[in-house]
C-alpha cells in the first residue's frame, strides 16, 4: 500500500535524524567532499540521464504541456554540473550550524543550563524542474544534520534518480554516515502523503511557483517555510534622486522579471518633479506601466508593473502594508528621515533605502547558501541560510537538585551567565 | 454579524501592531507602570468583580460543571493581585526585546545590511480560568510591541472585563500609546473566528489543558506556539545514585503533579541494584506505580507514574524518542559518558542530568517572564520568554546600488561584518 510505503520512509528518516543530529562536523564535511568527488567522476552518467529527460520534455514542449523556460531549466551542461559541485564544496566550507552554544547560565552553584543549536529533524522539500537543486538540498540537509525527503519535478525524474544514486553511493562509502538521511519520492501521491506525516516530518519547504506553495500551505498542519507571493514595492519619494529611481526600478523589474524579489508595484509621490520623465525612461527600458490595475496583489513575473501616484509617504506605507506579501520593499529618497520612517513602519522581511529589491537573496546577504526566502512571521524570515534549518535544545546539568528546595526557599537561584 | 465584528477587531489590531512596532522603550515601560499603578488603586473593584464570578462558579461546582481546582484558580485575593502587579513591574524592568541588532554587515562599501529584532505582529492568546493571566499577557504584548487578542475562561468573565477596563484606562492616559493594541473577546464563537483570521493574526498561543491545545492545533493554519502534552521521562541508569534518584523522582512527581513538567514515566536500568527499594520509597511518598500501563503516552496529572525496567541506555533512549512529547527528560546517573549520550541523542526541548524535570520553566531558567512552554520544532522551543514573541527584519541601506552591476562583475560584494 502506498500509504505504508511512505510512512516507512518517513519513520526511517526520523530514526536517521536522531543519529545524524550528533554526527561530528568532520564526518559531515567528509561526506560532502565524497559527494562532490563522486559527482565530478560521474558527469557523463548525469548528462546521459539528463538527455533522456530532455527528449521526453521536448515532446511536452511541442504538445504545449510544459513551457520553453521549464525545458531550459531542466537542461544540464558541464558548467551547471561544475556549479552544482562547487555549491557542495562551498557548503562544506561553511561553519557548522549545529552545536553552537547560544546561552550558558549558572542557575545556582553547580546547576548549569546550556542552550545549544540542534537540527529540526526531518525536512520535506518539494521543488520543480531544476535537477541541480537535488544536490544542493542534500548538502544543506547533511551540513545542518537534518534528514530530508525530497520530491523533485516529474520532468527531471531520470536526472534526479541518477544524481541521487551517485550521492547515495558516496554516502555509503563514507564510514560512519547513517542510512536513510536522504530520501527521494516521485509521485504526486507521495506529496499528498508527505503533507499528512506531521508525526515524522517537522518542516516542509516548497521551492517553486505560487500555486505549488499555496497548495501545500492549505493542505498540511506541518510548519511550511517559504513564500507564495513576491509582491515587492518601490516608493519614489518627493525628494528622490531621478537617476537612482530610474536605475533601481529598471534593475528591480528587468534584471530577472520572474524572480520573487523583482518589483511589481511602483508608488510615486505626487510632488516628485519628474514623474513623466520617469515613465518615459521605464517605457524605453521595455517596461509596460499599468496605471489602473484591477488587482494590486498581482505578481506579473514579466516586464510589467502597477503604478500609483500617492499623496504622501503615509499613503505609500499604508498601501504597502495592505498589499505587500511581506517580501521586500524599497524607498528611493534623499530624505533620511523619511527613509527611517519607511523602514521602521513597513512590516516586510526586507525594507530597503535607495537600493534595488533584487538584493533580497541569501548569497547577496553573504549567507553562503540559501534554503529559500520566507515571508513567514515566525521561525525564519527573508533569505534563509543554514541557520533556518536549526532550532535549539536546553540541557541542564546538576547533582541531584530538586525544585522543592527552591520553592520552599531553602535554596535560591543566582542566574549568572557564564 | 459576528464574523464582521471579529474581523474588525483583528484588522484594527493589525493596524495598531504597525504603530506599536516602533514605539520607544520608555513609552512602553511608562504604559506598564501606569497599568501597575491603576491596578493597585483598583483592588476593590477587581475583588468585587471576582466575587461575582465566584458566586456563579460556586453553582457550577455544585452542579459538577467545573472542578474545585478550577474554582480555586479563579479566586483572587490581595496576595494574588499584589503578585499580578509585581509581574507587570518585573516585565517593565526586563530588557526591550525589540530593535536589537542581530547582524550588521557591509555587503559592499556603502551598502549596509542590518538584521534587527522586531515584533511578530498580532498574537491570539486563549487561556482558561485564571484571571491573573490577563494582566500578564497584556504586559508581555506591550513589552514585545505586539498587538494581542485575548480570550479568557468564561468563568472569569466579570473579573477579566474589569481588569481589562482598568488596563485600557491606564493606556488611554499614557500619552502617545496607540489604541487597539490590547483586545479581549469572550465567546467560543470568537475563538472559532480567531482561528480563521490568518490574514491578521500571526501566532496563536493556547495556554491551557491538552484538549484546548489539540482543538486549536487541529483547527487553524496560523502557527501555534505551545504544547499539548507533557509526557516527561526520568531514566534511572545502572550507576544512578539511590538518594538522587529517589529525591528527583519524588520532586518531579509530587511537587506539582498536574504541571506539564512533572514526570509521567520512570525507566529503570535492569542492573540498577536497588529497584525494589526505590519502588518502596516512591510508594511511601504517596506515588502509585503502574508497571504495565495500557498507554505509554498517558499523562496522569496525578501522583501516578508508568514504570518500565529496560535492558540498556539504548532501550531507554528509544523508548523516550518514541513516546515522549518532546518536553523534558532527565537521566539519573553517575556515569558522565552515559549522560552525554542521553543528552545528545534525546530529541526533546529539555534534556537533563541528575536534576528534576520540574526545572523546565521560564522563571527558573532566568527569563524573567514566561509566555509558555513550547514543544514545537520551529521558532521557539522549551520555556519561552519575551524573545519568543519576536522575529526580525532586514534593512538594506545604499546609494542607488543595483544588482546588475554585481551580476555582470562590475562590482563585487565584500561581506564584511561590522
Amino acid at each position: 500500500m502506498e500509504e505504508n510505503k511512505f510512512s516507512i520512509i518517513a519513520k526511517n528518516a526520523k530514526k536517521a535524524s536522531k543519529i545524524i543530529a550528533s554526527l561530528p562536523t568532520d564526518l559531515k564535511n567528509q561526506a560532502l567532499k565524497n559527494i562532490a568527488g563522486a559527482l565530478s567522476l560521474s558527469k557523463d552518467e548525469i548528462l546521459s540521464a539528463n538527455k533522456e529527460d530532455l527528449e521526453n520534455a521536448k515532446k511536452l514542449v511541442e504538445s504545449g504541456e510544459i513551457s520553453g523556460s521549464t525545458y531550459n531549466r531542466l537542461k544540464l551542461d558541464d558548467n551547471k554540473i561544475r556549479d552544482m559541485i562547487q555549491g557542495i564544496v562551498d557548503i562544506s566550507n561553511l561553519e557548522d550550524p549545529i552545536g553552537k552554544i547560544l546561552l550558558r547560565r549558572e542557575l545556582d552553584k553547580g546547576l548549569i543550563l546550556t542552550k545549544k543549536s540542534c537540527p529540526i529533524g526531518v525536512l520535506g522539500i518539494i521543488f520543480e524542474a531544476r535537477p541541480d537543486v537535488i544536490s544542493q538540498i542534500s548538502a544543506l540537509a547533511i551540513k545542518s544534520s537534518n534528514s530530508v525527503i525530497m520530491k523533485g519535478g516529474k520532468e527531471a525524474v531520470c536526472t534526479n534518480k541518477t544524481i541521487m544514486n551517485i550521492i547515495q553511493r558516496a554516502l555509503s562509502e563514507t564510514e560512519g554516515f547513517p542510512q536513510n538521511v536522504l530520501n527521494q519520492v516521485f509521485t504526486r501521491d507521495d506529496v499528498a502523503q508527505m503533507l499528512t506525516q506531521d508525526k515524522y516530518i517537522d518542516l516542509i519547504i516548497p521551492r517553486g511557483g505560487n500555486k505549488l506553495v499555496k497548495y501545500i500551505k492549505e493542505n498540511t498542519k506541518i510548519p511550511v517555510l517559504g513564500h507564495a507571493d513576491g509582491i515587492c514595492h518601490i516608493f519614489v519619494d518627493e525628494s528622490a534622486d531621478f537617476e537612482k529611481a530610474k536605475n533601481i526600478i529598471i534593475d528591480a523589474k528587468t534584471q530577472y522579471p520572474s524572480a520573487c524579489n523583482s518589483v511589481e508595484t511602483v508608488l510615486v509621490h505626487k510632488n516628485f518633479s519628474r514623474i513623466e520623465d520617469l515613465k518615459t525612461e521605464l517605457n524605453s527600458a521595455g517596461i509596460e506601466i499599468i496605471t489602473n490595475p484591477k488587482d494590486w496583489h498581482h505578481e506579473y513575473s514579466d516586464k510589467i508593473l502597477s503604478w500609483k501616484v500617492v499623496e504622501s509617504l503615509e499613503e505609500a506605507i499604508e498601501h504597502i502594508n495592505e498589499y505587500s506579501s511581506g517580501h521586500t520593499e524599497s524607498i528611493v529618497t534623499e530624505n533620511k528621515n523619511n527613509a527611517v520612517i519607511f523602514m521602521n513602519t513597513i512590516d516586510s522581511a526586507g525594507v530597503y533605502h535607495n537600493v534595488s529589491t533584487r538584493f533580497a537573496d541569501g548569497f547577496r546577504y553573504g549567507f553562503g547558501a540559501e534554503v529559500g526566502i520566507s515571508t513567514n512571521k515566525t521561525h525564519a524570515r527573508g533569505p534563509v541560510g543554514l541557520e533556518g534549518l536549526t532550532i535549539y535544545k536546553y540541557t541542564l546539568e546538576g547533582d541531584g537538585e530538586i525544585v522543592k528546595d527552591y520553592v520552599e526557599g531553602k535554596k535560591k537561584f543566582n542566574h549568572k551567565d557564564l
